[in-house]
């Protein structure tokens, strides 16, 4: 398990999603200040394009270098806000989604086996 | 802004990527030990459910519960090595590749307005 590897591309992945919801900011902001500016950013957003963040904002710095900037100072932002309380709140979203997953799936046997057993009661 | 709901997408975010690439390690481990098991795993994974960690384990602890529950010790293994290091990565990511972004515009915008000129002084 390389895990500089892992920690790398997960940066990687937190890095474009961060873009993504940036995106998602100024979208909701232009509906208020520019609809039709909100529905060209949402455009050209919607074809997968903004999966990988770096190659999405080059993109765009070729079609609109204002836009561009604006998500680029967003995302900035959201990740000098957001990303401090990420490692534990993930760490204990997968403790207890893991725990939850347990349970449930105890309780599904638990249940599974009991009920053929209570079939053959309500026979006797 | 709402900065909780940006904190709580991200984190689940997250938590679907560890998720896949604990996958991706027990798919790795099995290629090595059981190589059927691996193509089984990786078909049953390919289909994009592992895109919502939670639904993938779910649905995977009802066809195969020890490869279900195998997953989900690797992705808490994984959250309890990487997470640490992630705000820093991806803070200093992030700003590197603002940084880089705009560079790279502004040669590009240097390099577009020098060009005409000096196409003028040739003809000069």
């Amino acid at each position: 398990m390389d895990l500089k590897h892992l920690a790398k591309a997960t940066t990687k992945t937190l890095s474009s999603y961060l873009t993504y919801e940036a995106m998602r900011i100024v979208v909701a902001q232009l509906r208020e200040t520019n609809p039709p500016q909100a529905i060209w950013l949402s455009g050209f957003s919607s074809t997968g394009k903004v999966q990988d963040g770096e190659a999405y904002i080059q993109e765009l710095l070729l079609v609109d270098q204002g836009m561009a900037f604006r998500i680029m100072t967003v995302r900035q932002h959201i990740a000098d806000e957001v990303l401090d309380f990420l490692p534990e709140m993930t760490r204990t979203g997968i403790q207890e989604s893991n725990m939850k997953l347990r349970c449930q799936h105890l309780e599904r046997i638990v249940h599974f086996q009991v009920e053929p057993e209570q079939d053959e009661n309500s026979k006797i």
